[in-house]
């Protein structure tokens, strides 16, 4: 194997682990979150729009996580520094 | 094995494991979200349609995650440019 | 080992892979859901009917990422496009 | 160990890996389903016929993913397309 | 080691773990389903002829999983086709 | 190591990890039926014929599994047709 | 290392984990039914015939499957068939 | 493989990684504090502008932590200096 | 390593091991009994002759567990039937 | 590998991991700490402002736990003794 | 390595790990008993020399497999048979 | 790799792995210590001195902990004997 | 590596190991004795000196098995019976 | 790699992996320990005294198995009896 397929093989395989397990804590924290959403509302449903409101940002920062995770990945298919120093040293060569 | 090899293989292998595992903490989520969104209907049966809304919310923003994944499984298997470019390069020489 | 038989290898143990464990995940969590639907009838009998379709469209969404496997797991087995670039190569050679 | 043999080796440890990891899910998911139905009949005997249905609506749902496994098996031990294309390759020299 | 041994030894290895740990969850799942039938007739005793009645479908329908395990055992100890060509194979050359 | 050595060391492996692994979860699973039944005797002493009646049923479905297990192993031992086969092969040779 | 050293090797390893591990379980079980049972009698007194009764029946099927694992390391240390084949193999010799 | 291949190779393996895991417990904790939020508010809806405020300056440093995760990711694939020595020297030689 | 060591030091391993772990399992089950006396005796402290005389004749079945495992380690350093028929070949050579 | 490139890979390697393994813990304790907060807040409304310093405090605390790691992964990158002893060792020869 | 560094070694190893994990079950088993022991004190002050004489006695039995452990560490350092014959052979050679 | 390669090497590699998984404990035990905190000063307003001073000092105790793995962090990387040792040959050589 | 480095390392690491671990369990344990006691003194506290004094003797136990881990790391580091006959064995050579 | 490298790695190795796990147990045993005894405090403020000098007896009795880590620690990077045997070895040859 030499230098560019190393780089493309680790570039799939960390690409792909990074969205498969990142992904997994922000589905089971949102997955709580909107689980105590709805026993709130169930509770108190005159508090629904703070509750759905709160629930929102909440949402959006855990989101926040799983999309850093999906960034990475994007980054090292599509806009990977080592893979362009290694094209370009290839084709200068 | 060559290069082109290490490449196809690699893909295969990530694009299942992303799949596969990554998909496991939204399912997860998901049937979390909607067991707790039947005892609350159980408990306010006022509430659902406040409830079935923010539920389907919730499991669209949880679904999203495990997109991701099935995505990057997708790219990885039908849109690979690592693998293009060694078909490219392939071809070329 | 020759490339195709690597290709061909690979593809099965992600295949099996795949369904063997990813649908551990949405398994798991149908199995609470239809839980806490039994409970939720149980607790108010007269909601059954908003519990039974909230549990269908939640059961649906679960199975979905059930379904993704699978599909990854057959696209690896039936179309698999790098043992098919692999085929065309040998017999184009 | 030549090609034809590594195909067959993989596939016989995926098709039973996929099988004895698979069903765990499943099974347990069934055997919670199953428990909260008791204890919901237990709880309120008027509503037993509308559990044992949605139960066995579930059931079937839950058990749909341990098919699936089931049939990657048994398509890996009995219906194996790469394992064709070496038995054709072989005969076919 | 010749290709007729490894196929046994694998097949040898894959029956052995298929059932040892895929008879695990049905085992664990039996367990709970009885117990909480148990609780149940404590608790209601007069609806024990529908508990015991819903608990003998699930435990049907638990054991069906144990069953996919034990039978990919048998066929890879006594049905395997990948065993069956290599011995024809043996033979006929 | 020979052909033979090979099939007879993981005939022992399989045969030993079955048996060892494979009686954990029954064994988990009877002693939560047993436990359950203990209290619900102590609950509701009147029912304890059905309760011990429906205990024994549901033991001997979970003892089932583990004994799939012990037949496994026994025949990996006992009655091994690769072993058989190797026997003759040698013999016959 | 010949043939048979192998075999005299992975006997005495699969024979202690068989019971080393093998052992795990049962005496988990029989620690939680022993423990339900003394809450039980502390609970209902008057019943603690029937319990000490059914707590009986239950260890001792508990405990069948530790003797599972004890007969299979036995057999291995004591009464191992591929041992004495190898024996018998090499005096003959 | 040269000093350059590996050290792109680990700097790729690593970013992913530590994103990948590293926003695993944020992600957790995220959620927990949303969750809760969404129960306190529920529960005593008057002190709700205390509670998210407080939740907000929680939230704050629990994406510190994840933030932390993303800059040492950041660091390794744009600004790594072990990398761009590795270049200097490249170049320089 | 000649045969004679592999025996003595896998003998030498598997002592432990069984030793090790193996009473990992009966110290927590006991540990679990014993507290539950405690708390059955606060509980009603007219039943201790009672609850005692289970709690031994229990933890006397829990600790069988444990002596099975210190058997085989002590059979397997003292008594060891392949290291005795090793040396009796050593000398007798 | 010469002996830089060994110490600049396993600087990037344990600067990743210390981060992104050494901030999970925070995490989860910080997400703790706030959620508490939060729940003692609703209970309590009029002890808001003791709680929330004493939760700062505490955050202060745990957050020094993960700057330890983040230090300790800046010094691995930017002031690693080793690495500098490597240059100066280099640029002297 | 020759033979008897190979004892030596597996001896030291399994010594460390036999006391080191082995002691792990009792210690959790005491603290387990000794605090339930503290609580039933509390709960029923009257009942203590009951309470302390079974708690004690169950001490004593837990204790037991801590010291099986401690006893194979200290037969493997001191009295170990395999050690002995080796160092009998290597003087006696 | 020379000798003192790998004793930077290792240095490296137990500096961060030390700080970073010791420091997991200490945070989620001070994360556990603030939380309990916070509840008993929600419950009992009036001892909030003698809650926070406890406290602190219990913060203390275990933020001790995680400077032990800090020193053993800095000592490795900063006041290594064994480097110094190295180092003190390569030049006195 | 000569015989005497192996022993020398091993030492090393098996004493390390074993103080490292061994003394997670007795910790563990050692708290949740305390933390029980420290509920019972609040529930009871005129049971308090019975209370300490238990508390005391337990602790003493539980301290025991720490105290086995560490005179074995001890007994390796500084009374190592292999050691001290690999040293003899070299200055007697 | 010499034999005196082996010695100086494995030493860092395990000092740092001792003192890292080590602590671990420790913390967490002293952080449930403070947890209990702030809630016994805001339970029973009156016995505050009482729970704090129990509370110090138990914390010291916890630190002390951290201790025993550090001190192993300690002695095998500043007091490390096969090093100095190294270097007096190396010296005086």
């Amino acid at each position: 194997m030499d230098s560019m397929t190393w780089i493309a093989v680790t570039s799939i395989v960390i690409a792909g682990i990074t969205t498969g397990f990142g992904t997994m804590g922000p589905a089971l924290a949102e997955g709580r979150a909107v689980a105590t959403a709805l026993t709130s509302i169930a509770q108190q449903p005159d508090a629904s729009p703070t509750i759905t409101r709160t629930l929102f940002v909440g949402l959006a920062m855990i989101e926040s996580t799983a999309i850093y995770c999906f960034v990475v990945s994007m980054i090292l298919i599509f806009a990977n520094p080592f893979w362009n120093h290694a094209i370009a040293q290839a084709t200068g060569n």
